[in-house]
């Protein structure tokens, strides 16, 4: 039997609370900034002031350890103030995707028993929607930028500034279990209902140090450090921003929040506040690098780093070429998010070479335990070819879905989570992720990935658009079969098709399987409400 | 009520565990050095393989989960693998402290139960004047730098490499508590028996994510890196070199352990190995600086952090004109031990000032909630002039003096833990510590710092050497009484010595509370067995 350590009784049993990440740089630098667009700056005292005063607002609107408080907003310095004033407060914030449809935001905003309310006046015309509908809502807070309030037949207990103005400018925040839940939100995927993932304060605190410990330590590349300015450019609803407005505060550096994600306004934030940190996903990015404005500004020291979608070489060519530091990182709304960096390291590597690690997944941070296995939790060797899902363990992975057992015990069957993508791992343990589990094909018990032949298919000249799914198939098990979207009036065919996939069987670049394409010409690919190739319902169309 | 986060059964609880330290980046940099002196190096391969071989030869031994592992060595790649073997097995490391007395050992030995006592063979003669006494050891290792063993009496299990070779090179570490015990060793004090400390896995954990976070992330000064190489120079058994060795395996970086300390191999070490970081306390550092070789070494690029007893204005600029980026930090063996750490930012600073931060005691690292209080546990000015005792909380400090009920209550009286030590705050947080609580004159309420009136009176030409303490009086309360050695012939008379406190009174130096200050003539100052003064004698000599 170990044994666990003695504490005598008057000793402090230290739990791991967001205050405690909150406190000390607040107070060490008080001159520092927080900037929201051009409509407000002010230092750290103020900030630490007022999320004092929002504690002491929300307090005094009924809400008590235990309670969940909803913001709708874009990124904003009242966010960051909500990131910390709610659950140092010992209640939940939950952080609503203002993209989602209005009968998803009710859904979640129903499901999470929301109490309070938090929402940006541009905003009301989907709680206008809904608002009939709401059971558990007892007050609603106004965020505004403009100073007239805005038509509205909603009932607001007080608009954001004034009810700061009418509070104490201190709090004495509560203790309590470390194991508190600190946040929720929802995350959405092509079937059912957004499902709820859940963080605690532990967890937060465990992610910040880790990523921290991973992100100011190297060399060179891809730093994080005490000199840095921080821009958010995921929302903040968005994992956290993928945690990183907590990060910024330990690091006690000035942080700039953009609000409504505007190219031109993303552009010039980064000129004149001379930021020196974002993160964002590739769309965002190749919307500021086709930007018009973009040769007028320099970019080189910004750094970026690079998640919710591969990273393109042929975007992280464009944007070295202009002086950023991008690089990929990978994690998931049930990861908190951070699991993976891809930083280059001190190797002296090609350019060519840079590029690819730049873009790969990246490897482990601290504390994260990824592996790579097959359907039976075993190892795939890390050799850069085989391939299996991506299973992880760390400090800060959400420990099931609010109230969903029975998804919850498939995401952690085995007692490893289980991300759905599919990569593989090379002698280097830089993970490459080719395919999401769910569209892998397995031909005669190989995995073939999906994107992948989707990949080599769309160089064809013929094609417009492509996607890739597994069909049934008596002796295989399934097959490929590749749905084609013809260019103009030109109409591949099969054995062209199939030529071109052979040529990279040749070069080793694709397995053999893919041979056993089957081409099917269709008018158009069926999408999801976000844009991207619905194979679900594909597979439902053409599977069988 | 705040409500806990839900586990679905299946999950994964993470505990922060020692081994989730040491997988990722033991695996991840396989090529990686560790060096023993000019007498063994390999790579983080051998590394894991050989943490895994010790824990099969300790299982072997006996020893399991809630055991006692004693190790008395010089700073060496096995002591090294010992602070992982050993708690990874859910045992405990008693880090020996071999500069005691052999009675304080056996005292140790005994008050810690250990049941295995790794030693090398230069300790053996400590060994066999204690030996028959000791009750609990069941088995001894030898550990050995020679080819040939030691003439000795004592029945060894084996030789530390026999013995590894013996053993398998994997081991299936298991899962426990992270509030299980880890490690254990014994601080002095200058009154009773040496007192035992201990920390748990959770605790190590984070004081290295910490330390990591607080270290890795300065914008230059000072900062602890991916491409840095590790040399202690601050022994192994006191508490854990500081907690580096972790730091250094969770950064995988190239580890150099040097033996015994000898000034020549130090800085050959530094030049051949490249060494960029160590830590020490001052004493070192001056026998390093004032070495003949020191002209040929080049030490611009080394970073060493100071602790361990005040940091001299005089031996920072001497480092700083070699190049050694300097800089104090501060803790004590019951803090793990890092607190605070003085890097000066990015203030543009004159020469002077950043020498005055470099040789303050710096400002907390993340998660440390660090208070200058006064008897009454209320936070005295952050003014630079006021002072009081400095009382901690952190995820990191001992929860207690091992089964001393009495002490363990002292110091953590009101729930903060007591460092005993005095200390003021300038506006900026910097701490400053000026003397130990127990040292400090209480003249009529106002606290009167000993160290600060020993530093005047020793710039007196007649003086040779000076200790003050403070001495009851009906008036006051205390005060200040200096002991002094005349220097040669010369006889400093109290006039003259009140005279040169009153001119530092005089240029707001030195508290008028000083005045009161009585002389006596000494021939000699009492000291401990460390060399340092002992004021607890010269109080029972001369106070009343």
């Amino acid at each position: 039997m170990s044994t666990l350590i003695e504490r005598t009784a008057s000793a402090y049993t230290y739990p791991l609370l967001i205050k405690n990440l909150f406190n000390a740089p607040v107070v060490d630098n008080p001159e520092q900034e927080i900037v929201y667009r051009e409509l407000r700056r002010h230092d750290y005292r103020a900030f630490r002031r007022r999320v004092c005063q929002l504690a002491g607002a929300l307090q005094r609107l009924g809400i008590k350890a235990g309670d969940t408080v909803a913001v709708m907003d874009y990124d904003s310095h009242r966010y960051l103030e909500c990131f910390f004033a709610v659950p140092m407060l010992g209640a939940v914030l939950h952080t609503v995707n203002v993209r989602l449809s209005p009968e998803q935001i009710l859904y979640t905003i129903d499901h999470a028993e929301d109490d309070l309310l938090l929402i940006h006046a541009d905003f009301l015309p989907i709680l206008e929607a809904i608002k009939g509908r709401i059971d558990t809502v007892k007050n609603y807070i106004l965020l505004q930028d403009e100073d007239s309030a805005p038509a509205s037949t909603v009932a607001f207990a007080g608009e954001y500034e004034a009810l700061l103005e009418e509070s104490p400018t201190t709090f004495d925040f509560p203790e309590f279990d470390e194991n508190t839940r600190a946040t929720t939100f929802y995350t959405t995927g092509t079937t059912g209902m957004p499902k709820g993932v859940y963080f605690s304060h532990r967890q937060l605190v465990l992610h910040t140090l880790g990523v921290l410990a991973a992100l100011g330590t190297p060399t060179s590349q891809g730093r994080f450090h005490q000199g840095d300015v921080y821009m958010p450019i995921t929302p903040m609803f968005h994992v956290h921003a993928w945690g990183f407005p907590y990060l910024a505060t330990a690091l006690g550096i000035k942080q700039v929040y953009p609000g409504r994600y505007a190219p031109d306004t993303l552009l010039e934030l980064i000129k004149d506040e001379g930021v020196t940190l974002s993160h964002c996903v590739p769309t965002i990015l190749h919307m500021l690098l086709s930007h018009p404005k973009i040769d007028t500004i320099d970019l080189s020291g910004w750094k970026v780093l690079i998640g919710g979608a591969a990273l393109p070489q042929a975007m992280c060519r464009a944007a070295l070429d202009r002086g950023i530091d991008i690089f990929a990182g990978y994690g998931m709304s049930e990861t908190c998010p951070v699991l993976t960096v891809a930083h280059i390291g001190e190797e002296d590597l090609s350019a060519d070479d840079e590029v690819e690690i730049r873009c790969k997944t990246g490897r482990p941070i601290p504390l994260v335990d990824l592996r790579v296995v097959d359907e039976e939790l075993r190892d795939v060797p890390a050799d850069g070819e085989s391939v299996g899902e991506i299973v992880v363990r760390a400090p800060w992975l959400t420990q099931g879905y609010l109230k969903d057992h029975r998804n919850s015990e498939t995401l952690w069957r085995g007692g490893y989570l289980h991300t759905g993508d599919v990569a593989g791992m090379d002698r280097k343990r830089y993970v490459k992720i080719t395919d999401r589990i769910k569209d892998v094909i397995k031909v005669g018990g190989e995995w073939l990935s999906s994107l992948e032949v989707e990949d080599i298919l769309g160089q064809h000249p013929a094609v417009a658009e492509v996607a890739v799914i597994g069909i049934v198939d008596d002796k295989w098990g399934e097959r490929p079969l590749a749905l084609v979207v013809p260019k103009g009036d030109a109409v591949p065919d099969e054995k062209s098709l199939v030529g071109l996939v052979r040529e990279f069987i040749d070069k080793g670049m694709m397995s053999k399987q893919a041979l056993l394409l089957k081409v099917r010409l269709v008018e158009e690919i069926d999408k999801t409400s976000v844009g991207k190739i619905n194979k679900r319902v594909l597979r439902e169309k053409y599977g069988q």
